[in-house]
């Protein structure tokens, strides 16, 4: 039997229901379990963590060591920490959490200060550990900043409209950040879902041709067509029998980010129940009276029932 | 009705008068409204300002937040700061602005320092945010001497030139950096704006080919050229034509860039009343006593009319 | 003599016995004398070390830097260092490594500081290096992390599987992490090694024709198919042939890394003992009862023997 | 007249001497004048200057600021700084010179500290200063450290070398260090300078046709070679011809480096004299006594003449 002509990189064959492939952030409906390593992911995770989550962990990392540290430092007694003055309205452990915080971010006043060579050894080791620390937190903050996340706005639904003659499958993005998109690309794939005489389900895959694969800039929007015409798989294939298939449109959207001078990389994805059947994108942008194009990005999606 | 045959990402149908579409620093016409997002925004924002703006915000940051915690110093009343002498020459809001700015830079010269733990722990506070705030400075610095700007110089004007038994449409550019420029390709497009039977605006797009789309070095100047056969939109056209058509001629240049190893995207364009009609461009560099070859930048532009 | 139809970039022609090509972490077999350089080959060093390492070396050289520079105060004699009290439980040696640790790290307590111009301009020395140091250690822990390291999983083994009509030589690959790799290429060749007439020993490679050189996503398993075909340089042979001939599949991947926003590149090879006759793969997935599609990373080498 | 069919991107008529196009660092041998930048020049200068003078340079500047800040305190007299003890054996200077390298490494010791307003301030805005001072060169020292700087090692001289039954100009190179490059690009351009019938000098550049452009890595050398068949531009030339055309051949490498994950471009250039008639590159690698291959860095322009 001839191997398959087209295959996206998901599996071909499974049992039971799925849900789609692509989730609406772009990413993969997988999990994984086994071999998944450690420092890569740690990495990821924390780049890819929201803004609220990212600086709570820093907190919470920064109030941990200074426990920490705190700790070993009462361990140490009150003769390893000298004071500027008797007292300073703290205990052993405040004293000990304020000199670590003195120390781990290298503020290091000197009302408070360390005293005979375990503390200064346990001092110095926390200076070193303070300074990688913020290293690594300076390395990620940059990592997060300067990461293209110039998401696209998708259509919340496609659309089959009339095209030529016939129909065409189409949907709508436009970028949400002013910085400039080159060299557009789109790759659009049907994936279906076919029971097959074992009784096993099966997925398929098929490449829809487009109109037009790639544009020079995103300015405004871009409608991407698929012409459904004979060669097309939806060709003769009505509502009923792409909920039957439960038809996935995989989308690939790749560009040239002129601002982060990078190329990125967007996947989207639309289910059979996001299709509008006999409809078409109302326009998106006007003109100011000044004539500056104006983009109304609440309206990437707006429809026109025909 | 078939689709149009090329598309660069502007729109194609509108009311009104217009701008011309890409500004002379590349950037595109547009305005956007709705969805607008933040983050990202901020980054971008931050890295595109002009380096005085950029200096002014970092200071005035910098005093805003000092002002706030010497502020928050100020409600902890005078037992909070303890000075290493009865008179500092200062206020007590001036105690507390000048421990902020030891805290937050982490400075700590010791001569102020915190008593109790209220003071303490916002000093705390204060320390970690300095670091991250520097972080945060650090790399948006970083990014914004890291990005390729090589800007490239284009002449003012575009030049109908003879060429062969006819003519042809030429731009010339040049580098203006020393950073060494390879495989630099350009793409031209016409844009054009007629009125439809409706009344309504109608922009069309027409590639317009190159006699030459890619060179392998930009070592000294490049002069692209279109020329003016049969197959171009621009055959039998005179100025006055053009200017009927508000033609805009649009230009993408990518090059890498090899200093920065990165790949780097510009866009220009010429409107109709930037075309000069019988001219050549005249040589801009010259050969010194030792044989170097010696570019003369403000020359990029300078036309012979014929 | 016609020049050879292709060169992977491997030496072509040479005497002995010879260990495998690639090795199993994908850096090439090949060692250099010479005119090897210094400063390029350090960094990727140390971007390349593993973390236990890496940490080890950070650490001795914070160690040596204090030490080196302690040794410096000592020499200056102790009315060099003035400490806030008479006895702080340390040697002459012992306050001036911690006086060094608190002038390299910047937290410069001040509870031990330096008196005459001599000990100033060393700390001042220090305190710069210091700054420096920790500029060059928190670039390489930024590079270090942000490499992709999205390492792929191949099975232990390829296989020789039914395929249409005739067989194929397989392997396949994973992701181990979540991050998303979109258009992933791969190239296989045969590398082989005959004896000439003058004895030496000469390789020779052969480009494998792929069924599909390339998929949009890598979400799941990719299971990589050479067809032996009459056109394959492994057409009629058997496992002892590719004994003989101590042939070894050199495996170039390439994708696009969307969390880093990077292409990466992985090298990897078979050798003739790591190739099973007459298997196919098991699959490496299952379907979780949500409908979630569920990937065992240590299933990707799980091979049905036929 | 019609327009050249090849333009690498150099002038293509000038008049008098001229030195050869590509230096052997690869940069070309173009100066400048007119409109050059400075902020984007200085940022290359400084992650183009060798090491010694950047650290120089960092040394300097460091100097510089602290003698300038300095001369601030200095100027506000013996009572803007307050210091532990009364003598510090320091004068005023010295005490100022060093407080100033107290806060601008913001080690902050507090053996001298400001007292009054205006020292504060001075103080206060020193420190800003340091810590932006130290992002810029803890980014500048990343980015010099981060260049691809993996410079191939290219043969001293072309050879013509017997080549099936006729001959091919041919250069060899090798990747100097030990970061893997795939898909390695070459490009070989014929530059010729010719008088013209108005006495005016005028280069010609031709591509010379390569027996294989590209390879998938570089482990040991690559020999790039131009068959000299009857379409070459060197069919029937000798060693005189080319001096009297003056002839160069210009190199362009392109690659992946893996270590970097970053393409990498590297240029070269031969020059008429340079090139070796009736000769072969010697192997430049030999196989260790446990099979490892050797690669001999110093050979790589190990020529033998026939």
């Amino acid at each position: 039997m001839a191997a398959p002509s087209f295959d996206p990189g998901f599996t071909q064959q499974y049992t039971g229901p799925l849900l789609r492939a692509i989730n609406k952030d772009g990413s993969f409906n997988v999990r994984r379990r086994g071999l998944t390593g450690f420092a890569g992911g740690v990495y990821m995770h924390l780049v890819n963590l929201s803004w609220p989550r990212f600086w709570g962990l820093v907190f919470l990392g920064y109030l941990l060591v200074n426990v920490l540290f705190a700790a070993l430092y009462t361990m140490l007694g009150s003769a390893a920490l000298r004071t500027a003055e008797r007292d300073m309205g703290l205990t052993l452990f405040g004293k000990a959490f304020f000199f670590s915080v003195h120390t781990l971010t290298t503020v290091g006043y000197g009302d408070i200060y360390p005293l005979g060579i375990t503390a200064n050894v346990v001092a110095a080791t926390e200076a070193l550990l303070g300074l990688m620390g913020f290293a690594i937190a300076t390395g990620l903050l940059f990592a997060r900043f300067s990461r293209p996340n110039a998401r696209l706005i998708f259509s919340d639904r496609m659309v089959v409209a009339p095209y030529g003659d016939g129909h065409s499958l189409q949907f709508r993005l436009a970028n949400r950040r002013a910085n400039v998109l080159t060299d557009v690309a789109a790759d659009m794939m049907l994936m279906t879902v076919e029971r097959d005489p074992t009784g096993q389900f099966r997925r398929n895959f098929t490449e829809l041709k487009l109109e037009r694969k790639k544009i020079f800039f995103l300015a405004l929007t871009w409608t991407v067509v698929h012409p459904i015409d004979e060669s097309s798989p939806l060709a003769g294939k009505a509502a009923a029998d792409l909920e039957r298939l439960q038809a996935e449109v995989l989308i690939l959207i790749r560009g040239y980010d002129d601002s982060f001078t990078q190329v990125v990389n967007t996947r989207y994805s639309y289910r059979w129940e996001e299709i509008e059947w006999q409809a078409r994108f109302a326009p998106a942008f006007e003109v100011s009276p000044e004539g500056h194009l104006v983009l109304d990005l609440s309206r990437v999606g707006a429809i026109l029932r025909l």
